[in-house]
């Protein structure tokens, strides 16, 4: 049933509204502060309370929340080389490359010529090892970034598979799902299946060409076809791709983050603030080489900025090609999950940052 | 009485255009050529010949000047770490930022979160110390830069406390104003309160939410309100923060960059060739991560570019939020001064810039 | 006569359009693929199928073709300082800049105040120097870069003069033009003359002030008049100076880049794959600091992205201030040549660029 806290009651009006503008609409909105639900919001014909569908690279964050423990364990230093961790991935000129300029979309490893075949991600170390032997397609250290799409995910887990013996969807289960209940998925297990609602979109219109072997081309595995049908496919959303191939509800990404930052229902925050302030850094800011346009990142994390403005200056999360969100602020102590039925446009004029938007409206009135 | 040589007639007319066809613009504008006042114009009916009133950031390029003739000193290196200085600065991973990272807006101290009170201005040694405890907003070394509104004047002021012991806005009332009688003051003494003009701006309208703990917003120090009213606060001006609470005329801004580059009235300029080539080497372009548009900057004065095109590649100088304008350009031997009354917009199509290209263009007619 | 592969008529389908649709257009096209023609049309009443004229900038990319010549000799190591070269460079802080910065945009030597004279670019030693004793325009590895027009030809030749005592475009004739019988020209011989046909341009509108000082003016050499009549006059293209009098046809541009990587006509590639790698590697990415809109360069070589989208991520090449365009793409085994008679606005939505993803989609399709 829906839900807001008096203080967020905007929250639900700006949802509601946005409901009631067009039928077609469906989404789910949760908020956490302070580690207690604040809101729980779903509407339109899409989305029920109990729905999962895929949320993209929203998937990117949630692994990168599981990453996190590997470094708060000592496991991983972020300033180290990759190849101390991963010898292999040291060739063709990427002996230099840092964790965290490979995780900050640095490393110009953006996919592989000809792109990856849906089967080659179910072979962490075959699909890892073509990386390893690439030559970055721009000079690493040159300050260049651009969105891996496609491959974040790979290196977040051949790197757990390194240091831990363990897939990073298995510690993400075990030490973050598992204990803080989250709807929230890298590996839709059976069992949850009756839950899953196909992402729905709209047939894009006949694009412009666009070179599957340009860097844009490849970021996005243009080859393989329309990406926002993957979820669609049972084999991938089993799999669970850390790059993209997550399945969960809005109240499933909220309660990662907020487990993160505050904890919950009894339980303390995963993070320590020391492991926020290192993953949460801002690493990079400028023109995205894939994108062509203004993105940040911190470690993995997508950091808040005036064309994708979601939180403070301490905001950390990621959004998803449908523009599913999910984020945790530290200095409003709020994790925050959306998850919509149809495929969305994203960026700042978005429903999820005007969401955002409104959350943290409500959150400086309350104060 | 207005005045400007017969080389420079069309900037006259450019000029009187601009007030003909807008019966409430007012404004004032001052240029130096080879330390000779070629122009000395003034319009509408809010400004007169003495009127002063603020000039916001143009600040910072007045105090950068004073600032300059540290370096010259040798008591400042620009390529020492701030810490070396101001050993306090080292924590949080600062120990290495260099001065001219630091005046160059890469250090990633935008402000505080929740903000500066008025009052904390009056008290630099507490709000240098907030800032030397801050952790950075974004790596330090990665090549991002934001506009530091409110704290490049304390970062100025306090650099000046620890080498001399004294205030930078009396190292810039003996060396600059005084000598070079100037209009143009880093703290209005009481005596000139009768020739203050209040800054005139419209009300804005409502705006969209500007989150005030994102970077914006911290630069913006937006919990403190509109930045706009601030130089008519008496207490303000009389402190004249070297950020943006100066207070001053077109030929106050005019003489003290003539001076520092040609000097002027049997003065010779206060700055050598040497001070000059480092004080205004650009450091950063690009992005800027607060604005999110181009911007370039020099140690703290700013360098025209397209977007912001007040001068041959070797001018310095620095704009103010009203679109006053201060700069210097040894490449045409002129110091130029423009302050309006009502606050305009800036950048490329405004006043101040069309204004600039006028005085450039006549420089270059009579060679 | 008018030719293309069957695999390749819808380029000369689209080119036909273009030629149908504009009775003043006039244009040739040529594309290898593999060492073999596949694609070779000419029309309008301007364009004949041997008729040369100015490629402009497409100059600077035959240049670095011959340029890499020395690389792979192993005359030049592009990670060493220019100084080990040409010890006069190193004064005025330059004593750091490496080949790869300096021939990628980033040492901040755009051009010379006050311009050069025409007569200077025949005496390279002479103009060598005056930039080798000038300060640069922005702090050396701060990540700037800024599209040196007019001086990159400069460091091309001045670098091969010191390491071979020959000039860059007499090697580029023996070891390019002549054994690759390419009509594509860095300085025309008499005997051409009655090939050439001046370049068309439409007299620009009354600009608006672009200052000859400022970093775009300076790089523009703007003080020396309009760039597109240069080629136009017999002396310029006489001497044919690598930043951009070079003098040729779509064939000659098609086969030179064709040579580079695949060979033809029974010869070899004349640059091996590591040679290739080497230069073709992307130094920067972002704002030009001259144009302020996104740009991307290797060694000398541009590289494609989403607003000058012209290959794969492989792709290397160069095109003209007239729209003209060579590159080879390695992914796609292309050398592709395209030269106007009428200058054309460039950039993504552009002639040379549309005709650019026609030839790609054949390729794709004939895979």
């Amino acid at each position: 049933m829906n839900f807001a806290t008096d203080e967020f009651a905007a929250v639900r009006e700006l949802f509601d509204t946005m409901v009631d503008a067009d039928p077609a609409y469906s989404a789910q909105l949760a908020v956490y502060r302070d580690g207690e639900k604040v809101v729980d919001l779903v509407g339109g014909p899409e989305s029920s309370a109990d729905s999962l569908t895929g949320v993209f690279s929203c998937s990117k964050g949630v692994a990168a929340l599981a990453f996190s423990l590997l470094v708060q364990d000592g496991l991983i230093d972020v300033d180290a080389a990759v190849a101390a961790y991963w010898p292999e991935f040291g060739g063709n000129g990427k002996g230099g490359i840092l964790v965290r300029e490979l995780l900050s979309h640095q490393a110009g490893l953006v996919g592989v010529q000809g792109g990856f075949a849906m089967e080659e991600y179910n072979d962490l170390p075959a699909v890892a090892d073509r990386l390893a032997n690439m030559a970055p397609m721009w000079r690493p250290g040159s300050g260049t970034f651009g969105y891996h799409a496609l491959t974040m995910g790979v290196f977040l887990e051949e790197l757990c598979r390194r240091v831990t013996g363990e897939r990073l969807q298995d510690v993400y289960n075990r030490r973050i799902r598992e204990p803080y209940a989250a709807d929230m998925f890298l590996g839709l297990p059976e069992s949850e299946e009756p839950r899953f609602r196909p992402v729905l979109f709209a047939d894009a219109p006949a694009p412009d060409f666009l070179d599957p072997h340009s860097i844009a081309g490849v970021s996005g595995n243009v080859q393989a076809g329309d990406l926002l049908g993957l979820p669609n496919i049972r084999s991938v959303r089993a799999a669970g791709s850390c790059s993209g191939a997550g399945v969960g509800s809005a109240d499933g990404l909220a309660r990662v983050y907020a487990g993160a930052i505050t904890g919950l229902d009894g339980l303390p925050a995963y993070l320590s603030p020391e492991t926020i302030a290192t993953m949460s850094q801002e690493q990079v800011w400028g023109l995205d080489r894939v994108f062509c346009d203004a993105s940040a990142f911190a470690i993995t994390f997508m950091k808040s900025h005036p064309r994708k403005d979601f939180g403070s200056a301490q905001a950390f999360g990621h959004d998803g090609a449908n523009a599913a969100l999910g984020y945790a602020d530290p200095l409003y102590g709020v994790g925050f999950g959306y998850v919509p039925a149809w495929s969305e446009e994203g960026g700042t004029a978005g429903r999820a940052m005007q969401l955002s938007a409104a959350v943290r409206r409500a959150v400086l009135a309350s104060r």
